[in-house]
């Protein structure tokens, strides 16, 4: 059904397997810092035009594989679909983040959730099968959704927040309130990923946004316990190829142990994470995604380079197969590309990825 | 000069001796939630108008001791007093975060940089000795300042930022720049903390805010090294008293050893930080303070209690003394108190602190 895929680096190193070189993606690769990508999205009138437009999100989705040479491609699309999905509304006002029309913030809210018919969500699907054929086997195709908690803190604040005080008044007050929505959530997601993963999707990972701002205790009850449940449910395989699972949890660098038990394929990290310490503490388990400063972006090209040096010095090289596996590590930054990025200095961040890894695989 | 101590409780454990109770402050408790703040905060017209007048900086000081039975109280001051003496003037729209006037973006901004006169920093000085004398011993009063990046940050960015993206492009594109501000600000706040002291202070805190934005690597030297500079010229002694020094940096859990290194008295923890973990790794060198979310004091007062009792029971009791000294704890927020907190949960978690952690000590 599909072409066969010429570069498969990217699966490799999430299945620590060696590759010749570490591969790169970036998340929110396909955005607002290309121009081409502004315009497609004037043409499309509004965020969500073009996220439901199987045309446009395709067309998106492989700007940056026209001008970079990176070694996946993600979906174009939003954490937050399902529970637009659920009925509570999700727009994007120009310039501003998400907002749900109907916020959950009581029992009754609480009530009328469910995990959602998936027919609402075929935009996506069509999405994925879309981009997987347009992709021509060029690289592997990621897809993705938030995690149950990042879902739950938008559906119960209705926006992003600074200080996340009603979804942690009711996480605190109504522990079984936020319970009854983070199973629901966790279903939902697992089902949402399983559909992605029939319509084309190669990998998928779980954008535990907000994970980070529980405290320690909370962050394993509310986020952790239901990321387990999302992945307990996904497919490990379809079509005789593994689909490796991807976790990120912004802000989760203390608890890498923890949810590496949850035995993802990849853990994402973000830049306050030390490559070389995250190694040896679940290198032997998962492979790493990350974790460069989106920031690094505004420096010049040498600086640049030499980030990017620093950052897969600090991993190191991979090692020595044992079975086969090998330590690996798959470029990122760590947090989403800013839309300020001047696109050219993309092109010195991957390129150097590629230049520095393969230099890094040389044996001494 | 001054009354003689009555509760040193807070200062004991600071320096790691035995105290029969877990002492107990809260980040910010002199602040919006409190009714008698607003009042005065009124009659003062602005909030500069209140942290510069004497008289009102004492009374708002005093404010949340009348109500609660807290073990300390802290100079009440914004933490960007040192730059707006730099001359970038300081202004806090109502509603809004603090915002200065001229931002340091390049490089002549930075030529006109220098340490300020402390003469123009004179009203904190002398409510710092208001403070003291209205206190009359009935708890320690401790002084702070925001760290060297925190207050960088704040300099580039002219305000709060969300992706601190002018500021990190100084520090990635021109890191000559970004030193020369950090060590003008370390040697300002050095002298700024050691005029505190000499005007009355009994232990200081240095708050890194933004530390926890920087990338492991980058946080080291431009954040860490420069709080260094600071403690290194802090008086560690006044009036035949030892003078404890408080490190706090917001998300600098993956960064404890590094920050115990440096040998701070204590270390301050945000609500991400496991605190039987965090007393593994740095308890035998510095005592521990936090760390609970602000978002528990929106839940009642059952579940107050039994998030403080979980706090407490995680550090766990002090231990025999080994030397005269044991793992100490200071109860307090994981970051300041929310302004919508409701004034009599605060009682139930202050009380649940005592009750809780005088029961801990018993002999089992």
């Amino acid at each position: 059904m599909y072409a066969p895929l010429q570069n498969d680096s990217f699966l490799r190193a999430c299945l620590r397997q060696p590759t010749d070189h570490t591969p790169v993606w970036l998340m929110r690769q396909a955005g607002r810092y290309l121009p081409e990508y502004r315009a497609t999205r004037v043409k499309a009138g509004s965020f969500m035009g073009l996220a439901t437009n199987t045309d446009y999100a395709t067309e998106v989705t492989l700007q940056p594989l026209d001008r970079y040479a990176l070694d996946a491609a993600i979906l174009f699309s939003d954490i937050l679909t399902v529970p637009d999905a659920m009925g509570l509304g999700l727009s994007f006002a120009l310039g501003e983040g998400p907002k749900f029309e109907r916020a959950v913030r009581d029992e009754a809210a609480v009530d009328q959730l469910a995990v959602p018919d998936m027919d609402k969500l075929r935009y996506v699907f069509d999405a994925v099968t879309s981009i997987r054929k347009a992709l021509n086997g060029r690289v592997p195709l990621i897809g993705f959704s938030g995690s149950p908690w990042t879902l739950a803190c938008y559906m119960v604040e209705g926006a992003g927040s600074d200080d996340y005080r009603l979804v942690k008044t009711m996480l605190y007050s109504r522990p079984d309130l936020m319970h009854r929505i983070l199973a629901i959530n966790a279903d939902a997601v697992a089902l949402y990923l399983n559909t992605q993963i029939e319509a084309g999707a190669q990998a998928v990972m779980v954008f535990d946004s907000w994970g980070g701002v529980l405290a320690d205790g909370a962050f394993q009850e509310f986020s952790l316990a239901y990321t387990k449940r999302v992945l307990q449910q996904l497919k490990k395989e379809h079509d005789g190829q593994r689909i490796p699972h991807i976790v990120f949890t912004k802000g989760g660098g203390l608890w890498l142990e923890e949810m590496a038990a949850l035995q993802p394929d990849v853990l994402g990290l973000d830049w306050t994470v030390n490559l070389k310490s995250a190694r040896a503490r679940v290198g032997d388990r998962v492979a790493l995604q990350g974790n460069l400063d989106p920031n690094v972006l505004f420096a010049g090209p040498e600086q640049i380079r030499a980030e990017v040096a620093k950052t897969l010095e600090s991993f190191g090289a991979p090692g020595a197969p044992r079975d086969g596996q090998v330590d690996s590590h798959i470029f990122n930054l760590g947090h989403g590309i800013s839309q300020y990025t001047p696109p050219e200095n993309v092109t010195v961040l991957v390129d150097a990825v590629h230049e520095v890894s393969r230099r890094l695989r040389q044996p001494r």
